[in-house]
């Protein structure tokens, strides 16, 4: 099990921030431990911390499920995430993956100096790709070379959906991206699909908004959904892996929240009068419906013209205008696909996430170790 | 570059069978060889081979372009590709993948010899892993552990589309597959495409068929498409790669051909009896039509019941219903997915087809020498 630079063949996994997603993370390595795979390819969990505690390999190691593991979590003594990374960094033996759970520009801007300490990330937080391009370019350069770590970020366009993994092979065998565009929030991507199809019930835009939002479907501020800055950052980040440098804060992006509520200090006030605005939407659409078509919020990332994030219009026939539920969508246009390459399915959800983040760690534990070396 | 096992961080490429896929394998290579990546990935075509003659790595890389060594093939001695294959075995200091691009049995028998020797294989050659259980068998043993040289076949099934990739991710980090399903045949996609859909001008099925043939779209033989064995072959792939014993024996194919032309002699004297036939095909369509459906040609792989490869009825609004041109489309549903994971594009053609080899070779190229190791 050892290879002839003296590294066991064993990849480590701390995870920072085991809240939704790391949860479901935690749960798919506690299950791997005990499958056939493991003897092949051993990842194991050896490290998870939040804001009030940490756990190291010992601690984790004694969990046998998800709620052992929270319940050593919650009574953990208090801790410094510089302090868990070192734990990591300081072991010559085994090679680690930080795995960054949390949507925070702070842990985010630490991705450098874990990857000068010879630790790998995996991520579904996509402040450190979509926020400045120095970041950006400093992640990319520290993690590039040959013998350096790797950075995955499979989980920060698209869930567990393989986007930015075709990107990537797309880029790296020669191809000429020429348009990207999709359907990348889970949110609207429901709320258009229930409202705007010839074949849905006739609702008002508002009452879909008010129903989404108390399923737990939208942020706690729908508001924060419906002013496509989350579209943004995915946009900016497959522009920036395909070579475009965009940024969130030239991007045009339409929100959608009538300019008349984008003020409005709650959640409440802010659904209470979405109503007033029905009319606009329902004229929207109805040009739409008129036309064959149906409304879809995009993203657009063109290689020879402008990008953007805005309310579309597309015909039935397309495959946008089928979508189901909350599904994603994303086509790539290139020299070798002129008609697109489309991938669609869940982008949001713990589990689809989790497998996302799960699909990079294999790959770097196949990375640093198997083949001929 | 070289690695602390002496192994130099280069990986020399040898094509066997610079055909269609080939020559566009060939070019894609000789792109990258002037490409930026080139420096931090040195991937070398460095040898290749048909049924006339072989160049080896010097005559190779004096070849600036496709024709150039076309040409030199042309004039290359006659070969033996064991002795072909020997040669880069024989090279200690580099790794090597064999890119067996032929539709040959023979050559696909091969693989355990040369993985027995240290070489990857790369493949988009059907025949290795629908074939016999045994060789499959004997192909992932020798390829599965530490060390050992590696297998990848991602253009056996949709070409360059991110299929087998996309179901390993999903195997190896725990999902259960459910279902598989989908239109695996470019040539049988274009024809119920075109015939199938209410806004397609109505035409006959024997009129479609002759056109197609006319245009390249189908093989020499029509039946050789319309018998339903490629898709067969492609089932069996993913069942197998899922764990499924599926065999193409057994498993059950409709043959579209009629009865009474699967034994006339030639393509032609086929071509020139079925439009006996329309009046079938015709109301077969009109059947689905008349219900607000279309008819696709598919291979449903079951993990809870029966597979089987047939032309089935799909409603309106299904994403089989709205795809285009002779594109491939391929719904993974899972625990995780149980709202399917689909991908759809082009699944056949030379240039998407070299794109999903050279991706497995980057793989390849990464997975031997990347990262801390
Ligand atoms: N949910 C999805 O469907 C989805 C899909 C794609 C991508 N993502 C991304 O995945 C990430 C996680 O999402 P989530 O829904 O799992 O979030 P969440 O439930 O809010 O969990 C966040 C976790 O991060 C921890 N945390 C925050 N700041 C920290 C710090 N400075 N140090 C240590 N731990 C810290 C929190 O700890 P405490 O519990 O102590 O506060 C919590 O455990 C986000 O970047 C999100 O955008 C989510
Ligand atoms: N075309 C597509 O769109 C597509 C899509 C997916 C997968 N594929 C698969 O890709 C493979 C190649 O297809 P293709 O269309 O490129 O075929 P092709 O044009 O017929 O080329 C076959 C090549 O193999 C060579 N060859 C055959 N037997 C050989 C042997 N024993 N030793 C050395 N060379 C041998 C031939 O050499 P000679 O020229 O000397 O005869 C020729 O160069 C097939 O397995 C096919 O199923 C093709």
């Amino acid at each position: 099990m050892s290879s002839s630079s003296g590294v066991i063949r064993q990849l480590k996994v701390a995870i920072v921030g085991p809240g939704l997603v790391g949860a479901a993370l935690v749960e798919q390595l506690i299950a791997y431990r005990s499958s056939p795979r493991y003897e092949l390819l051993p990842i194991k969990l050896a490290g998870v911390i939040n804001t009030k505690g940490m756990l190291l390999e010992n601690e984790v190691s004694k969990a046998n499920s998800l709620s052992e593991l929270q319940e050593a979590l919650s009574k953990a003594p208090s801790s410094s995430l510089d302090d868990f990374v070192d734990a990591f960094a300081a072991d010559s033996k085994y090679h680690s993956v930080v795995v960054d759970c949390t949507s925070s520009d702070g842990v985010a801007s630490k991705y450098p100096s874990w990857l000068k300490k010879g630790l790998s990330v995996v991520t579904p937080n996509k402040k450190g790709f979509s926020g400045s391009q120095a970041l950006f370019n400093e992640i990319q350069e520290l993690s590039k070379g040959p013998g350096e770590p790797l950075v995955y970020h499979e989980a920060t366009v698209g869930a567990g959906l393989p986007v930015l993994s075709t990107l990537n092979d797309l880029i790296k065998t020669g191809d000429k991206i020429k348009k990207i565009e999709g359907i990348f929030s889970g949110t609207l991507s429901y709320l258009f699909n229930t409202f705007s199809h010839p074949s849905a019930p006739k609702q008002k835009f508002s009452e879909i908004v008010k129903v989404a939002k108390a399923n737990g479907f939208t942020e706690p501020d729908p508001r924060d959904d419906l002013n496509g800055m989350d579209v943004a950052r995915k946009a900016t980040i497959l522009g920036r892996v395909s070579g475009l440098p965009l940024s969130i804060d030239t991007l045009p992006v339409e929100n959608i929240v009538p300019k008349e509520l984008q003020g409005v200090q709650t959640a409440e006030e802010f659904l209470s009068k979405l109503p007033d605005f029905d009319g606009e939407f329902d004229k929207l659409n109805q040009e739409a419906l008129d036309n064959n078509q149906v409304l879809r919020y995009v993203a657009v990332i063109n290689f020879d013209g402008e990008s953007s994030v805005k309310l579309m219009k597309y015909p039935l026939s397309h495959p946008f205008a089928s979508l189901q539920g909350s599904d994603n969508i994303i086509a790539f246009t290139t020299e070798r696909f002129p008609n697109p390459l489309i991938i669609q399915g869940a982008g949001a959800g713990a589990a689809v996430t989790a497998f996302g983040i799960f699909g990079d760690i294999i790959k770097i534990a196949e990375r640093t170790w198997a083949g001929k070396l």
